[in-house]
C-alpha cells in the first residue's frame, strides 16, 4: 500500500509508525503487528493505529524518519511482515519449555535492536521473573548479552573487577577499593551505574569528581594508563540489553534471577574481568533479607562466573544500616575522601572498603590468604590510594587537587530532631533514601541526609537525628516534610503516632 | 513543577504526557511512572520521556489534552503520584498468590480506565496465562467485567444467548440459530464479534444485511419488540475489558483460560441471560484439539456459569471442517439465507444450527429433552425462521425483502484446480482463512473462498478445489499465489513438492 508520509517529530524509541484504522484493516494489520517500509532500503516498522492520521497517510516517528533518510521521501511503499520468531520463543518459554542458545540471542539481540515491543518484553520479563531459567539458560543469556554489545580486550592480564548487587545507602566503597587495587599495580576497568531508584548510584558519586561519561575506548586507556578508572556503564555500548531490560523491569518492581546473575557477569565479562569481587549487602530492606538467600544467589554468581571463565567471590555485607554516615552525592564524596586524606572517618566505611578490596588482592595472589585486608589497610593508610585516586581523577579529566573540604554540601539544611532520649533501635534505609530523594538526590549533588545517630547510638531528646541537605529551598521543604511525616528510624520510647479526637468544623 | 503546555495531537490511547528527561529527572519520574495534572481539576497521567519535548515543555497526548479542556492550558503544574495499587495486585499474582474479589475489581476498573501501561497489562496477561486463576477468582474476575461495564435489564425473562468460541470457519449458523430461536418467542439479544484473525465474525455476517452498531438501549428494545437482535458487541460498552485485555493478548498469541472463561460469562452475564449454549468447534485445526480439553472447558463454563446464576450448556461440535462451503462475509450469508427461503444447503449447517437450537430450546422447557432439534428443524422448514430473520433484519434498519440471490460475491474470481484424480484427504482450515483474509476477508464483504471439494469428496484432475472471490483484482491475485503457494487441502496422491536441481544461471 502506497502512503503518503507525515513525519511526527516524536521518538517513539523503535521503530514504529502510525496507521489510520481504515488504512490498518485494508492491510490486514493491527496495532503491535509489523510491516516493511520499502524504500531505498527494506525496514520493519512496529504498526500503531489512530485517528489522527488521516486515510492514506502514514505517521512515522523520529528513529523510522531519520532511517529513511534525511529527508523523508514523500511517499512510502507497506507491506505487512512476520513478527520476529523472538516472540514465538518468549511463548515457549511462558509454555515452561527449555530454550537454545540461538533463541536466548535471538532475544536478546532483538531487545538490542528495538525491535520488541513494550509488550513484548514485558512477557518475557514476566517469564523470567516466574519460569526462571536453567543454568545452561542463565550462561546463554550472559553470552548473549556480552556478544550483542561492545567489548574491552586488554593486552595484559589479569584484570580485577568489583560490583555490588546494591540496596544500602551510602554504599561509596568503590571511591576506597578501586584506587587501592589499581595502587597494587592491578588493573580495574570499573563500569558502574546511576542511582535508578537509590540516592546516588556509584557513577554519581565519581561525577562530582570527574567525567564518568567515558567511552570503551577511554576506559582502555585511562585503566592501562593508571591502573584504574570509575566510568559510567550507561555511557559505553556494554552489554546494553540490560538497560533495556531495566525500562520493562522497573515500572513493574521486578528484578527476575537469570537477569541478576546474567547482567552483573556480562558487564564483568565484557571488559575481560579474571577475577571478581561481588558485595552482598544482606539484611532486613536490602535486596537480600536472609543469609540464606545470600549463600544462594553467591553460589549462583560462583557457578555463573565458572562457566564464563571468570574467578568470583562474594563477600555477604551488613545491609540493614547504610555504609558511614551520609547519603546523597556530595556528602558521601566529601566522607570518603577524608578517609582517603586523614584515615578519619567511620568504621563501616573503611572495613568495607578494605574488607572487599582485600578479597581481591587475595584472589589474584597480591596478598597471601588471611593478608589481603591488612595490605589494603596499608595502601589505604600510607596514602598510596589517595595518590592513585587524585591519578584516577586527572585521567579522567577532573581537578586531582581537590579536598574533601572544597566539596560542598548543599546550602539549605534541615534537621530531624528526637523527640525524646534513649537509644535508636530501628532504622529504616528505604525511608533514608526517599528523603534524600525528596531533597533533590541524585540529581541535585549537593542534596543528602547525615546520619547523626545510626542503630544502636544513644540520642538526646531534642538532638538532631538526621541532618537533611539540599540545593533547593522548596525541595529541603519537601524533604523535611517527608522525614517528619513517617522517621527514618525509632528512638525507644518514642511516640509513634498521636491519635485525637477528630476535630468539630 | 511549572511547565508549557505543547498538544501533541497524537492519540495515545491513554492518559499520557512526555517531559523532557531533563525535567524528568529533576521532578525524579521515569518512564512509565505516572504524574498528577493539576489544573482545573486532577488527572494522573503516564509518564514518557523523550528529547523533542524541550526544558520547561510538556508534551500532551490528544486525551489528556481534552480532559483539560477544549483549548489546552498554557501551563501546568505538575507533581508526580504512585503507582495504582493494581501493580502490587499483579505483582502477588506473578508470586503465585491468590487474590482478593477487592483487588481484582481493582485490575478490571484500572484496566477499562486505561490506567495501566502496555508493559503493566502483558504481565497480566503473561501472569494469568502462566499461573492460571482458582474458580474463586475466575468468578470475581467475571463480576468484575460485568460490573465495570453496561448492563442490560430485561423486564421479561427468561433470556437465552448463543456463544460460539470460534475456531472454525463459515461458522454463520447465528444467522439461523437467532431466528430460530425468536421465532419460537424466546428473547435472545446476541452481541457478536468482527473478525479479529478469522475470515468473518457474526457481526461482520449480519453486517451484510443490516446495521450491527447498535447500543445497549437499541439491543434492548429491538429484542423486546421483534424477540431478537444480531448487534455488534463493540458497538456497546458490555464488559469493555475483554477488548482492552485482547489487545494485550493479540500481539502475544495467548489467550488465557481465565480470560476466555470470564469473558464469554461476562458478556452474557451483562445482557442477564438466563440459559446459554454454547458451541465448541472440537478437532485439529480448532481452539480444542481434543475431545477431553472440550470437556473440560465445558466443565469450567458450566461451573461459572453456575456461580453467575446462568444455566449454561455446551455442545461439542465437528470444527475439522469448515461449516457450509462458504468463508467470507457475502458469500456465508448468502449460504445462510438460502437455507432459511429454501432448506437447501450443506448438511453441516443446517444440522449444526438446528443442533444448537435445539438445546436452547430444551433448556428453557420450550421442547422436551430429546425434542428441541425436531422443533428447531420445524421452525426453519416452517418458514418462520425466515419470518423472524426478516423482523429482525428490519427492526437493524436493514432491507427485510432481501433474498439470498441478492447477495453478490466479489466480481474477482479465481480457482485452484486439483492437480489429480483423487480423493479430499487432508483439509487445513487455518490456509482456507489465510486464503479468504488474502482476497479481502473480512473489510471486503465480497471477498471470501468457496469450498467446492471438502474432505472426504473425490475430485478429478482439472476441478476446482476452491474458488476465490474479491472485490478488488490485486487482492484475488495475491490470495491465488497464496493458495498455490500452500494448498489448504490434499488430494491422494498429489505432488506435494518438485524439487528440481538447481538451475544453472
Amino acid at each position: 500500500m502506497e502512503l503518503k508520509v507525515q513525519p511526527l517529530r516524536i521518538k517513539a524509541g523503535k521503530y514504529k509508525i502510525v496507521l489510520n484504522p481504515e488504512d490498518a484493516k485494508e492491510l490486514g494489520v493491527r496495532s503491535g503487528d509489523r510491516v516493511q517500509l520499502k524504500d531505498h532500503s527494506y525496514l520493519t516498522a512496529i504498526v500503531e493505529t489512530g485517528d489522527m492520521i488521516a486515510k492514506g497517510d502514514v505517521g512515522v516517528y523520529q528513529e523510522c524518519c531519520e532511517r529513511l533518510g534525511k529527508v523523508c521521501p514523500l511517499v512510502i511503499n507497506i507491506v505487512p511482515t512476520s513478527k520476529p520468531s523472538s516472540i514465538s520463543f518468549i511463548k515457549k518459554m511462558m509454555d515452561n519449555q527449555k530454550l537454545t542458545q540461538e533463541e536466548i540471542y535471538q532475544i536478546i539481540q532483538d531487545i538490542v535492536r528495538e525491535n520488541l515491543t513494550d509488550i513484548e518484553m514485558a512477557a518475557f520479563v514476566t517469564t523470567s521473573y516466574i519460569h526462571g531459567m536453567s543454568a545452561d539458560e542463565i550462561e546463554w543469556l550472559t553470552r548473549a548479552m556480552i556478544d550483542t554489545g561492545e567489548k574491552i580486550e586488554f593486552d595484559t592480564h589479569p584484570i580485577v573487577d568489583k560490583h555490588s548487587i546494591g540496596g544500602v545507602p551510602g554504599n561509596k566503597i568503590s571511591l576506597l577499593v578501586v584506587p587501592i587495587i589499581a595502587a597494587n599495580d592491578l588493573l580495574i576497568p570499573k563500569t558502574s551505574s546511576r542511582a535508578i531508584t537509590g540516592a546516588a548510584g556509584t557513577a554519581d558519586l565519581m561525577g562530582v569528581l570527574a567525567p564518568v561519561e567515558l567511552s570503551a575506548d577511554e576506559i582502555k586507556y585511562i585503566t592501562e594508563r593508571v591502573g584504574g578508572v570509575i566510568a559510567w556503564g550507561g555511557a559505553t555500548n556494554i552489554a546494553p540489553a540490560d538497560d533495556k531490560l531495566i525500562r520493562s523491569e522497573y515500572p513493574l518492581s521486578i528484578d527476575p534471577r537469570s537477569q541478576l546473575l546474567a547482567s552483573i557477569i556480562a558487564k564483568k565479562g565484557a571488559v575481560g574481568a579474571d577475577y571478581v569481587v561481588i558485595d552482598l549487602p544482606t539484611g532486613i530492606g536490602t535486596k537480600i533479607p536472609t543469609a540464606d538467600e545470600g549463600k544462594r544467589l553467591a553460589r549462583d554468581l560462583i557457578e555463573l562466573g565458572e562457566r564464563l571463565g571468570i574467578s568470583v567471590e562474594c563477600a555477604m555485607t551488613y545491609g540493614a544500616s547504610p555504609v558511614g554516615r551520609t547519603v546523597g552525592p556530595a556528602i558521601e564524596v566529601r566522607e570518603a575522601l577524608k578517609v582517603l586524606e586523614t584515615m578519619q572517618g567511620p568504621n563501616s566505611l573503611i572495613e568495607k572498603s578494605t574488607g572487599l578490596a582485600g578479597i581481591l588482592l587475595e584472589m589474584v595472589g597480591v596478598a597471601t590468604r588471611g593478608h589481603g585486608k591488612e595490605l589494603a589497610m596499608e595502601t589505604l593508610r600510607s596514602g598510596k590510594a589517595l595518590t592513585k585516586l587524585k591519578e584516577i581523577i586527572e585521567a579522567q579529566g577532573g581537578n586531582p587537587n581537590i579536598t574533601h573540604t572544597d566539596i560542598k554540601p548543599g546550602e539549605y539544611r534541615g534537621e530531624l530532631l528526637s523527640p525524646v532520649d534513649g537509644y535508636v533501635i530501628e532504622f529504616d534505609n528505604k525511608r533514608i533514601v526517599e528523603i534524600a530523594r525528596a531533597a533533590g538526590s541524585p540529581i541535585d549533588i549537593g542534596a543528602g541526609v547525615w546520619i547523626n545517630k545510626k542503630k544502636g547510638e544513644l540520642v538526646k531528646k531534642g538532638e538532631p537525628l538526621i541532618t537533611i541537605f539540599a540545593d533547593k529551598d522548596w525541595k529541603l521543604t519537601n524533604a523535611l516534610k517527608s522525614a517528619e511525616k513517617e522517621y527514618p528510624m525509632i528512638v525507644e520510647g518514642m511516640v509513634l503516632e498521636h491519635i485525637r479526637p477528630l476535630q468539630v468544623l
